[in-house]
């Protein structure tokens, strides 16, 4: 079974290492590692055509994987990293295996809470607004519904767990986790 | 000819009334409007299945589309908002057609870079790091590049809109844009 690692490791300066610690692990489980080919693409043409290019390349291995590990730890802000997500729906709409973990154990409603020193607005029938007047997504999940109702609804799951701060991106206890859970359910 | 109606709209105080008014113009432009039903479902069981609910209800809504405008305007973040990066995902996946736009002109990378105060640190071979040591993408797109990728190369465009501040979500000239190419492509 070849899985595909999706996640925001690959802007880590040493992207190749964790993707390659990630890829090992997968094998330990008996799967077939997939990783973005971010850093596996030779440069050439202007920006955009690079960044269809790695897009193209990317979803050719999604096409080939049967399921999908995705990291959606916080990225730059309180949600995840918006080529994950993308890369989640892809995987939720083609029917294939799809888990995801966070390093971050608090719903993302605590996060935006958090966010704003704990000063969100009910402005009527308990929906809460930021700072910005927006709603605040109340659904006691990890991520956006779409995401963790995507995963969980198809027989997935979204793992949490409350990594150190210096080890957000790295630690691959909750990743090791969802391949325990993968294996257990597709072997 | 069906389109969903895929943003971060759905968390204004007034997120009934935009949408509406998204609906009107997609008419007016002789598509059948669906809009996402975090709005229209009534409240039942606990919040996470609420969230399932929601979930459901919005795939069911996408499986009936044709295809897809997306406002990827950054929402919490120099990023889109994490369910409409899954929504545009899912429908690519699909083969349908897909359009999307923001209200803010920059790049991804000027994004990134303003909130770094212009302080991006270049390590090596041009690629370039945030204060928290992330890469930073830099392929002169408005949006990571899975999803202006993803969008662009099936045929469909990102629209960028430079909108004022206090109409970030709720300016619609881009959406009239993306409007305007989809009934010219596909009428």
């Amino acid at each position: 079974m070849k899985i595909y690692l999706a996640g925001p490791e690959v802007f880590l300066p040493d992207a190749k290492d964790v993707l390659r610690l990630k890829a090992d692990m997968a094998r330990g489980y008996g799967f077939e590692p997939l990783a973005p080919g971010d850093n596996q693409i030779e440069t050439s043409g202007t920006r955009r055509e690079m960044g269809y290019k790695i897009n193209g390349f990317d979803e050719a291995l999604m096409d080939a994987a049967d399921g999908i590990i995705a990291n959606l730890t916080p990225f730059r802000g309180p949600g995840a990293d918006p080529g994950t997500c993308y890369e989640v729906g892809y995987m939720c709409a083609k029917g294939k295996a799809a888990f995801a973990y966070t390093n971050d154990a608090r719903t993302y409603f605590e996060r935006v809470s958090d966010l704003n020193d704990g000063k969100l607005s009910d402005a009527s029938e308990g929906r809460f607004f930021d700072a910005e007047g927006l709603a605040v997504e109340n659904f006691d999940m990890a991520e956006n519904l779409m995401l963790v109702g995507g995963i969980e609804r198809r027989g997935g799951k979204v793992i949490t767990h409350a990594a150190a701060a210096d080890a957000r991106y790295t630690d691959l206890a909750a990743f090791e986790e969802c391949l325990r859970l993968m294996a257990q359910a597709h072997l």
